[in-house]
């Protein structure tokens, strides 16, 4: 079985780029001719509705995307709200990507004690086997708060399905400051370092503990673009980690920002942009180039102009013979 | 609209008792004649065999303790490793459990930034209208790793819907202090304190901001029984904040564990017993005395007997007139 930074990395060197392609679709910003499709489809049920749409409109970015990028990041939260019929239409999207050739990171956030934990994991984690899961993701986001006993469960079906995880390290948010930094000394002494850090010191050892050939474990860290400093920080101090930096785009962070997530051979970083690219074309300069109906047009531009853009900082990552 | 934690303490003050019926079925252990009639009915797919048992199964458990006590928590995890149709199960054990008037706290420790985090509370915190939401939840247990900002989308959700929210502080496993234990002084200066404490100030915060009549807001904490020192410790750090004590009974807790979590007047806290009473039948001393074909007396009697030991620590809340 393939280890999980194994099949990432290889995705990232045919695709030449660290690009991640969050789904977060939101019912209305997506476009007319969908809502009514759904509209037709469903008239007397709203959640059936949202939740064909959700389905139609990230199956057409998947379809756009899948060439470009090596990964998609789906938004639980958004597909949770539309109640079973959501999470029916994510599973639906989690397959389609796969069957694209895409990994799939699956950012659901979860966090529980022992065999809730591991209930998690087996919902979400398919790894290798994309019958392995209802949830049929390559790689789960994971919330560490609850200890490093409970990272364990996800660690254990992780290893047993070639997938991976990426646990919250240092979020994106303006507010990830509140209680990731709070600053504590290390058991062994020594000087006091913030709450991210001792989090970053627990993923690092799991990673560290089952590194593939290129020197990474399939237990990542998530660390915000819009942190530069400890961008570069948690870089230096999890070189066994793959990370997934969030920030970038609509909430800020640009190639500069993110420049610090990569090893010099440009590996080791995905970044994630959502909005930026789901709704390209509600933003300048797409929607001054692409009518409403074209807004796949604007995706697949939006995404050429991140991949473009991220280039500037990775350029280890670019295709040979181009 | 009523405020959660009044609607909370009438239950509790109704029924006489704090105990809450933690509802985690788990295939393995569920009655034989509910796992063969769930067979029968979906005979070719696993997923939907299971669900189907666990719909079952959890809507037996609630029919016995409905009028024993306040409130029931399901577990999210094990509805959700199902996939879909273990979700649509969990929907319906939620609505089965309302329709019976008990309170109901959907265990899923959601958490994330902004718009998301609203669209999980959109999904999970029906409040006062079970309508309002797909799994209709008078509560729902939340993450604060991510920061205070993070808590709000949450709190604005169910101050609209009158619902209520258990930010994790101090949980039960084994490994709760690796994060939570970490000391580092208050944003104020003065003597450092651990991350659970930092926690507990933002949670009081938010729950002293919007208290009913009885001092208490619709912002409760989790808190674990198997750490009775800082029970006690977060009670009084906390005065206005609702406790949800996990680890009572299989984790290790007794009543005297947990006394720390009641206020004078025995209203403040709910405490939480899962295993101990779903699978009564696998236990001493109910299995000597049910046969398996009477699990649900067992259920009963277990129930009864967490009753009268909690009363043991929370005399003021014996019913009036026995």
């Amino acid at each position: 079985m393939t280890h999980f930074a194994t099949r990432l990395h290889a995705a990232i060197r045919r695709t030449g780029t660290p690009a991640l392609v969050g789904l977060d679709p939101r019912f209305d910003w997506i476009p007319e001719d969908i809502q009514e499709s759904a509209a037709r489809r469903h008239r007397a049920n709203v959640l059936l509705q949202k939740s064909s749409a959700f389905e139609e409109f990230c199956r057409r970015i998947i379809d756009v995307v899948a060439p470009l990028v090596p990964a998609v990041k789906p938004q639980a939260a958004f597909f949770e709200e539309l109640g079973p019929s959501g999470l029916l239409a994510l599973s639906r999207v989690i397959a389609h990507a796969r069957s694209k050739g895409l990994i799939v990171i699956c950012d659901a956030k979860r966090g529980d004690i022992g065999s809730t934990a591991e209930a998690y994991a087996r919902g979400y984690l398919a790894g290798a086997d994309p019958n392995a899961a209802p949830w049929a993701s390559d790689a789960l986001t994971v919330n560490p708060y609850l200890g490093r006993d409970t990272l364990e469960p996800f660690v254990k079906v992780a290893r047993e399905r070639g997938a991976g995880l990426y646990v919250l390290v240092r979020t994106s948010n303006p507010g990830a400051g509140d209680f990731q930094d709070k600053a504590s000394p290390s058991t062994a002494g020594g000087e006091a370092m913030p709450l991210y850090r001792h989090v970053a010191a627990a993923v690092e050892q799991l990673a560290a503990a089952n590194a593939d050939a290129d020197g990474f474990g399939f237990v990542g860290a998530v660390v915000g673009a819009t942190y530069p400093r400890e961008l570069a920080e948690l870089r230096a101090a999890m070189p066994h980690v793959p990370l997934l930096v969030p920030g970038y785009g609509a909430q800020g962070g640009g190639a500069a920002e993110v420049a610090a997530a990569f090893r010099p051979d440009g590996l080791g970083g995905l970044v994630n942009s959502s909005r930026g690219i789901n709704f390209a074309i509600r933003q300048s300069p797409w929607k001054e180039q692409f009518g409403p109906a074209e807004w796949e047009q604007a995706v697949e531009a939006a995404t050429r102009q991140m991949i473009a853009d991220l280039r500037t900082c990775t350029p280890a990552l670019a295709p040979t013979g181009t």
